[in-house]
């Protein structure tokens, strides 16, 4: 055989079956040491993570010296002779026979390897892809989504595609983008001088949608189990580490189900995506956990193997006051766990993942099932090691009366929920759900701490570049 | 074995198993017949397509008074016998021993069992899942999402998340939608009196994509193979069957491949997508073979089995010109394609699935390889019977001077273009890819004609409900 088109995956996975055979890569220079006799390219095609060693010699090189003036990223294809190297740091070798410039670089090309701040790599997040971080961080990615869609799918759950623009505003979940068609200097106005929103696109005020929640629960009264995967977004202000005006939010929801279906639904779906990304992603593991995070790949074989602990938020609460340490917020039945709360349940006390359950009901969203006590409700926060909450989920309230009334004691307009409510008047049930922030898995899985860079092109305060 | 609970999807996938035992059934009441004595309901569990036929009778149930007051839709628990029924209607059904109610309904229960418009069933997007029509619909979409994502996942394909929020308007895609969080009243102006976007979220006018395929271009070209699948815009308004505000979109782009490979991945993406249907939605496609579009299942698996045809855009035109055919728009060479036309090449004329390939330059978008001719463009669309276009492609032009030369020439401002055009600078290579709006396969899968009715949660001009 001679002069097959194999990809650098193919190689990796079976170099056995290549060696001492004259075969065609292509792909894109990494690295570039280009002698005068002979010289080395790092070649990588994209279809995995590490490079291919490629061998040129002046000798067998007609082109010789347009090889040697060429920069990184140029995109090059080789023909030439695997050979096994057993010895030497690569497992194998291409020794070049014919080196065919596909496309060329220059010498201004800004992703030259040396040390660039994450800032920079940002301003250039068309390229950033090319280097070794953004290319192990976006394929873990990619696996990871792809793992929650196989989980789903596997277990019967329908996927449905909910609604990105969005005339009702999901009430407390933040604030919202406007989307709209009107003139942004002279909007028309109505006879009370405000802006008539019936002229635009949608004959009312619209938004982008900050969860797809609601929408969600109707299609779980009629499919029993359903996932939403799509994009969300919040215009707050916040310019941290962990927010993006642009996310994406994995939303499944359970009918004839209580938290504890919820629960054991978001465990197995956390391992199940913990478990692809090893089997899947190891080189690129391998490389976070040397450059950018020691024990990534202990951290998630643990994970993957624990048994989730539960504790109900009141007896937290206790614990967190019984545990003799000073925490900068005060730890008081009714108010919200902190992340130094969070960290300390997790990591100390149960030294792995734990559900916290029936949170006070003040504190949580007017959807909630209200527990017999009155006084909680059935949602749980699913704490992990080193990042604190990861999922946020509970029973909705099924009961039509007990809905209206929480509605309607938190000053809430009922008419915006009309439809809402209606899931509770033909054949209610329990039912329960809860929200993955896809962007926190991903920092989880890679040990990325900045959102900005687990996202391809992020939106943030002041940048919706590219 | 007694008591265990069963879905309905298992009942019917091994019905033989459960023959003779005890189980337990949860789910909607979809049909209710009660009389005296004894009484069927229809049961739907929402995991699969067919009912579950229960009887109840009145000597077995202390309740059975109350069952007798229900109505459609009330949510039920059921345990009782599972008894096969080879001679009846249905194959088996479950003799009740114990009636739970689980959640009422009433008789003001919009959906009931009789004919409704369209129209009257999207005033009920919430409820309308629970129809025999949309769930179909629905879970084949599902299902074609999934298929999608296992395509190209086995294919080693990388999933990109596109940006939904761009401040760069992909030159001539469609009218955008404005995404803002400016005071819609009083925005803040600039001393020319214009409106100051540089005080809005993002520091500049930003919009709902149109297409994330520039964007996708830049991953391609560092990964290789990759696929988006998300939601995109346009703000017509065209009020017609076949167009939306808001949909999916999958666009797939493969460097080192021109536009022959671009169609081979169309092709066999197609044809993955339609034996997946065929494979997991067969009860849905039945329903929607009779009910809807006599001859569906026919129409796929000859798609599915048939070698798609390729012919150029001069010969094609050259074709309807030779054909005798009257066409109410002329056919000359230089003019877009009408629907007529394309149907007649597929449905007349090729009898199957074909590309059209090598369109002129001048009714193409600004990106496509402009071919050695200088006159036509390597762009394809691919035409399938009854429906005429459905996917849309092209090999992009890779060499900078061209693509300037191109941008320059249309009187784009080359200066919304800098990374893209970086692209072309740092190791360029011939790349290719297409468009599928994700809809369009749905109404092509399920015969159903109004894109509005394959969305679970339609936008269009003046309608954002739910």
């Amino acid at each position: 055989m001679s002069d097959q088109k194999i990809t650098i995956r193919e190689l990796y996975s079976d170099p056995e079956k290549y060696a001492g055979q004259v075969i065609t890569v292509d792909g894109w220079a990494r690295q570039l040491r280009i002698q005068k006799k002979f010289g080395f390219i790092q070649i990588n095609d994209g279809t995995y993570f590490k490079n291919l060693q490629i061998v040129v010699e002046s000798e067998k090189s007609d082109n010789y010296d347009e090889i040697k003036s060429q920069n990184i990223s140029t995109a090059f294809e080789i023909t030439g002779e695997l050979v096994l190297t057993p010895e030497a740091k690569q497992p194998f070798e291409l020794k070049a026979d014919v080196v065919k410039i596909i496309g060329e670089s220059t010498s201004e090309y800004p992703l030259q390897p040396k040390s660039h701040t994450p800032e920079f790599l940002r301003s250039i997040a068309h390229l950033r892809p090319r280097s070794n971080l953004f290319s192990a961080v976006f394929r873990i990615r990619s696996e990871a989504a792809f793992a929650i869609h196989e989980f789903f799918n596997q277990q019967g759950f329908m996927y449905v595609h909910t609604p990105i623009i969005t005339s009702s505003d999901a009430e407390g979940a933040g604030d919202m983008f406007r989307v709209t068609t009107l003139d942004p200097k002279n909007p028309p106005l109505t006879e009370d001088g405000d802006v008539d929103f019936s002229e635009d696109f949608f004959g009312k005020a619209s938004f982008l949608t900050v969860s797809g929640q609601l929408n969600g629960e109707a299609f779980a009264q009629a499919y029993r189990n359903i996932y939403t995967f799509g994009p969300t977004f919040r215009s707050e202000h916040s310019n941290t580490q962990r927010h993006a005006a642009e996310f994406w939010m994995i939303e499944p929801e359970i009918a004839f189900a209580g938290i504890n279906e919820a629960m054991d639904l978001a465990e197995a779906m956390l391992k199940h995506i913990i478990n692809h990304t090893l089997d899947r992603c190891r080189a690129e593991l391998e490389f976070l956990n040397e450059t950018v995070y020691d024990g990534l790949i202990d951290r998630l074989e643990k994970v993957a193997k624990s048994d989730f602990a539960k504790v109900t938020y009141t007896d937290a609460i206790k614990i967190l006051q019984e545990s003799g340490k000073k925490f900068e917020f005060p730890v008081e039945w009714g108010s919200d766990l902190q992340t130094e709360h969070e960290r300390y349940l997790t990591e100390v006390y149960f030294q792995g993942p734990v559900f916290v359950t029936d949170y006070p009901k003040d504190i949580k969203a007017f959807y909630m099932h209200i527990n017999p006590d009155g006084k909680t409700v059935a949602a749980f926060d699913c704490l992990v090691p080193e990042i604190g909450e990861i999922i946020g989920g509970s029973q909705r309230e099924e009961r039509y009366d007990v809905l209206v009334n929480e509605i309607e004691a938190r000053g809430m307009n009922i008419d915006n929920y009309d439809w809402y409510l209606d899931l509770r008047k033909y054949g209610s049930t329990p039912h329960a759900g809860y929200g993955l922030g896809f962007e926190r898995i991903i920092m989880y899985l890679t040990g990325v701490s900045n959102i900005r860079d687990v996202i391809p092109f992020p939106r943030t305060t002041g940048n919706a570049e590219f």
